[in-house]
């Protein structure tokens, strides 16, 4: 037996997003079924809006609304114009400027290199930032914030090596031990790096 | 910071849904942002489409489109017009369906007694049962299908008292070890109805 045609159609569609299998999404659509109307037009609208109404920004590669391009952060030209931190996504983004401590711009790769999983340099936002910086003499510093993960590492050289020769200053992002947690969970590589990046108190 | 609007909107939307935080709401969002047009655009027609065609029975009370109503299976004559299954939602409908060791009908109370959510017997689809009992005297027999929980039990004690007047034999479905289950992990209650319950061999 099969379910209505709609709310199998329903179904469906809540099974292609990540993480959510058959059970879940069925669940997922009985619930929608019980929604007040409102709540479930504000839903299929802001669907279809994600798809029109947002943009990449021309400079940095952030999400940014249609009608602001360049995005805020880039417009503001009361950050600092000469450090721009690079990271894989807007969530990223979002993350750094939530400690208020970063007051810098961003460079927003949209990926990661992985041979694993056939990504290459021209796969991502990468080409943009050596326009950016060849067109741009304001920034003297390119902060690496890739993920510390082997593709977040090897994007992290990647990109290291290819600006080496700009005479542009290439940093990366401290590793070592997270905030508030104990040694004895820290992982081996995680000890290792925070070993080698130790400082002087 | 804030995401821009579009994408804030669809984090909003995306938290509605049960089981879904701020964090996993983001994940999804930008998924959606990544997502093929068309999938985005099925899935917004999917969500409308939800509340605009799906109707409940007029006689059992199970989700049907809006043009079929009665639900198909209300309409199929071949099935057994003389047992009512009580089920809790539409979902145990299609479960019990799938095994297709059951010809019978359904009743969808698309709810359960719940003293204390709140829930009466007028606030689910109770009433019609009786109407439909008194209107078609095929039914010979009731069984309770509601969950084996607290609440389900109770359900099932009030709808086993409130028929006994009519005489229609009313059952319950079987309480006992699920098959493949280890009796060492079975919990206590259940193991005390599985000897209550116990069959001759």
């Amino acid at each position: 037996m099969q379910y209505p045609e709609p709310i199998a159609r329903l179904i469906d569609s809540y099974t292609k997003l990540p993480g959510i299998g058959p059970k879940t999404a069925t669940r997922l659509a009985f619930y929608t079924l019980g929604m007040e109307e409102a709540d479930v037009i504000a839903f299929a609208k802001s669907l279809q809006a994600v798809k029109a109404d947002i943009a990449f920004c021309e400079i940095c590669g952030n999400i940014t609304s249609k009608d602001v391009n360049p995005c805020m952060i880039c417009q503001d030209k009361s950050r600092d114009q000469s450090t721009v931190l690079v990271v894989q996504n807007s969530r990223d983004v979002m993350a750094m400027e939530n400690t208020r401590e970063y007051h810098g711009l961003y460079h927003v790769l949209n990926g990661v290199i992985s041979p694993s999983a056939g990504t290459g340099p021209e796969d991502i936002n990468l080409p943009s930032l050596i326009r950016r910086l060849s067109s741009n003499d304001q920034i003297q510093e390119v902060i690496v914030g890739t993920n510390a993960n082997a593709d977040g590492e090897a994007t992290a050289m990647y990109i290291a090596r290819l600006l080496k020769p700009a005479n542009i200053k290439v940093t990366r992002l401290a590793h070592g031990l997270a905030v508030g947690s104990d040694i004895d969970y820290a992982d081996q590589l995680t000890l290792i790096k925070a070993v080698e990046g130790r400082n002087e108190l």
